[in-house]
């Protein structure tokens, strides 16, 4: 056998959490393989009590919940209460979607404060990298000493986007220049080689298709056996199924089985 | 004179809102043509008091208020009711900079609910392209009869974004695509000469220079007579001032200046 043939060893998601520097991946990585579980929930509802009853219900099948605070018509600081008080009760984390996309002067109040004040409860965030590495420093500067990890959007699912090639390359070159705070990627499949980075995959479903506003949707399998992406990010697959406890259930089984097809 | 040498002709404000199909790109220039007018304040700060306060004082030098709904520490429907107000007073717009970057289904919520609603008072909004198309699509049928335009983010003013090359080109091919709801471009120069379509610079200051987290200035010379650009939207330069309402005069005299400087 020559040792080009030699195929790298998959690490298994233990492995890789003692490798972490980042508190947030490490606990991140630990809930993983302690639950068995890949699965972020998209909880893209409007209304805060549908949100809660759809995490209390899935919360045992996922290790994080993906929020858009911004879409909540109700939201308040009730709302922040209960939902910590889930994620401590099911143990996963949270992880506000709102792709902060602006200059760093601006993220900075973006983050901390307004309404919402993101940074007082998430435990992930993720930013665009289009205004540049400036996005990233002024995040960061609000994170300083907070369990706060952030992803940055490298590739996104859907038709027509402009996160690819150069753009892709620039966003993995400031996630390994910022380990202090980049935990990660959205990505469509496997971009760094440093275990300390996630990689999740948004655009989930059991089935491959697409929306009627340009969402393409990729299997479990797909993404995590072929692709090499970590975690599958699924919304409508889960709050959109006449059961959804049990589609977290089915999700959990196909994206961690394919995780155990990759290790092997 | 050979052909090639003779300069377009630059049409006036008045010129070219009467080439609009848009109500609100049309709105917008018959302000400016009337007061006289190419800034555009933008109004970071975080309590609503201090806002509607400085948009009161620079209501009369400025032909639009850029805000941040989301950086609004104390943000309630009766800041939006008396924010209405102060634009009937001045006649200026109001441009809500959300940079919505999310895939079409998810920026359906974020423009029309959540505690902002942003589709009840923005007579302006703008959006990345990095998610495609589809961004668009899910926006436009938010507005689906409102008065509402969207700008479409093309070039940006921090140090080493990646709105370059291709990303500028795909997002000027979406805004000519999209006349019945895209009115123009964030950008740092003139990309269409389409006189419908409005250019709006951001990072405008009296002098040229960096801030800490990478944000770049231009001067209203080099933004309007140099570059071509419509608007200047200034921010730092005016809401950071001894006295604002005199540092919007000076701004609204500086831009305005370029702009004759341009047509003759």
């Amino acid at each position: 056998q020559v040792p080009s043939a030699v195929k790298p060893k998959v690490l298994t998601y233990a492995e890789r959490a003692s490798q972490c520097t980042h508190s947030v991946s490490r606990r991140l990585l630990k809930i993983m393989e302690q639950k068995k579980t890949n699965l972020v929930l998209s909880a893209d509802v409007t209304k805060s009590k549908e949100l809660l009853d759809l995490v209390d219900k899935t919360g045992p099948h996922i290790c994080m919940v993906k929020t858009h605070a911004d879409t909540l018509d109700d939201f308040c600081d009730d709302f922040v209460e209960k939902l910590k008080q889930l994620s401590n009760k099911h143990n996963f984390l949270i992880f506000e979607d709102r792709k902060f996309a602006d200059i760093g002067n601006t993220v900075v109040h973006q983050f901390s404060g307004g309404v919402h004040r993101i940074s007082d409860w998430a435990d992930v965030i993720n930013a665009h990298t289009v205004p540049g590495a400036g996005v990233v420093q002024g995040l960061q500067k609000v994170a300083q000493g907070k369990d706060i990890g952030c992803l940055l959007i490298a590739e996104m699912s859907s038709a027509g986007n402009l996160a690819t090639g150069d753009y892709t390359q620039v966003t993995v070159k400031i996630a390994e220049e910022n380990p202090d705070f980049v935990i990660g990627f959205i990505c469509l499949s496997k971009l760094s080689s440093n275990p300390a980075l996630l990689h999740m995959t948004p655009g989930v479903q059991l089935k491959e298709g697409q929306d009627a506003l340009g969402q393409r949707y990729l299997t479990p399998q797909e993404v995590i056996s072929n692709r090499g992406s970590d975690i599958i990010i699924v919304g409508r697959g889960i709050y959109g199924a006449s059961d959804p406890t049990e589609a977290a259930r089915q999700f959990q089984i196909a994206g961690y089985d394919a995780y155990l097809a990759r290790l092997s």
